[in-house]
């Protein structure tokens, strides 16, 4: 299987110093210490693909520093500035920099990314609407009038084929880049599997009933923080009824013209990125 | 494969209804209208482990109404009252209930207690602390002052058993029942993948390094609102170094060993309660 993106991080979360003020108090005076650059969410990466860092004494005033892990013995942090807000908008130059990252390095960002996100949306108790405060190393917020406890969001969002006769299921969403078409995708709802979610948004979209859905491949995706999790789904048949809110098209596409256009051939759609699971999931699918 | 507890819902959810307000203010309406039957959060199960159900007009006077989905033509709501609070502690007396629900029952129940607790817990907006308003016919909160939109959490976590040489590790936390060993368990973080998440639990749970996790089911857990997600992962060597924070103990089990237990014969542990997916994992992996 080839690695999905954003996966194959080399950080030790390092989950014990975050239990641990004085471990934690430690690794922020230790001389190693280090800090991502980022500026505005955006990293800067080397020639090489690789994340650039500072030392700790350059988090602007008034930061608080959230332990992204440690790499061997060095602590690794990034900083949450004051007046932070995550950038509106789809992140365009951002997506068009995923490419460029060395192996694993995304994965660091893409922590980096959804925790600072978090923090900057929730800065307040759902509880009770009190201004909240940072514990465990960054990694939660307390809140001081009713002590509930906050924890960064990952939501699970499933992403999936139907398959039929050896074709699979694609849908293009209204303004997506001409050509585009990719695998569905919806949000995993309380209350059910990840089967039943794939199974549901199969149908709501294209009015597609699957069943025997199997499990292909996970990855985070920071935009802000979900979980992708690719499945493929066998089609009773191939009637389509769209929906057409949700999406502008879908068709049925052979595993030689998915292989096909894969390769960099020219096909009835354009493939996805290489750093999106779907790539992984069609390329999954594809080889059989 | 056995269908884990909590799953094969019959309810159609009805997104169409959420985003349409005129056809959400007719179902309301609708004579043929129900409403779960809650008190304290537990449900009332007749004789044959089905859900009781009465009309909305019971609705205590202040609740707001959010829509479950539709059963057949007839819609299905639960009611939000004023000052409704999560029962404390761990459900004992609703875990005893749960052997007793008919199919499908528990993933109804599932979904509208995890969307119920959500509500009761997140009544303020966390990006600015003001009191949000419900919409989507119950599936979302919305903010007065800034506008951001908020959608009930679901929480993955990975449950698994680490596996060598035909052998499973199970784990054992502090408080647990007398004899009670289970699958590995913990929330999946931003930024990493199912796979990744897995090998770190393990890693600092036991001190055991996996590799070729494999995915085997999922299931919805309302206590409040997890997806777990059960996985298998190759252990190197079987050497365990307790996180004694984490577990009181850690044990290698044979297959034909887990395969007894699960029989319901006497062994070294006792098993997972069948609606717990810990259950249908230990389940698939001694048979497989
Ligand atoms: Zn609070
Ligand atoms: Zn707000």
């Amino acid at each position: 299987m080839i690695s999905p993106g954003f996966t194959g991080g080399t950080l030790d979360r390092a989950d014990r110093l975050r239990h641990d003020s004085e471990a934690f108090a430690a690794a922020l005076g230790d001389w190693r210490a280090r800090l991502l650059k980022l500026e505005n969410f955006e990293p800067e990466l080397d020639s090489e693909g690789r994340l650039a860092w500072t030392t700790i004494a350059d988090a602007p005033e008034g930061s608080e520093l959230l332990l992204l892990g440690l790499d061997g013995d060095r602590p690794c942090f990034a900083a949450l500035t004051p007046g932070m807000l995550p950038p509106a908008g789809r992140p365009m130059r951002m997506f068009a920099m995923l490419e460029q990252f060395a192996p694993g390095e995304a994965a660091t960002y893409a922590a980096a990314r959804s925790l600072l996100d978090w923090h900057t949306r929730h800065r307040f108790c759902a509880n009770c609407g009190t201004a909240t405060n940072i514990f465990r190393a960054g990694w939660a917020r307390s809140c001081p009038n009713c002590h509930a406890e906050h924890f960064p969001r990952v939501d699970p969002v499933v992403i999936m084929i139907a398959e039929h006769d050896g074709r699979a299921l694609l849908g293009r969403q209204h303004g997506w880049p001409q050509g585009r078409y990719s695998a569905l995708a919806g949000f995993l709802e309380p209350g059910e599997s990840i089967e039943e979610a794939v199974a549901r948004e199969i149908m709501e979209e294209a009015g597609v009933r699957v069943s025997d859905v199997r499990y292909i491949a996970s990855q985070p995706w920071p935009f802000p923080s979900s979980l992708m999790i690719a499945c493929v789904g066998m089609a009773e048949d191939e009637r389509i009824t769209l929906d057409t809110h949700e999406l502008e098209d879908a068709i049925w596409v052979s595993r030689e013209v998915v292989r096909a256009v894969l390769a960099g051939e020219p096909g009835p759609f354009l493939p996805p990125p290489p750093y999106a699971i779907a790539f992984t999931l069609l390329t999954e699918w594809a080889n059989g």
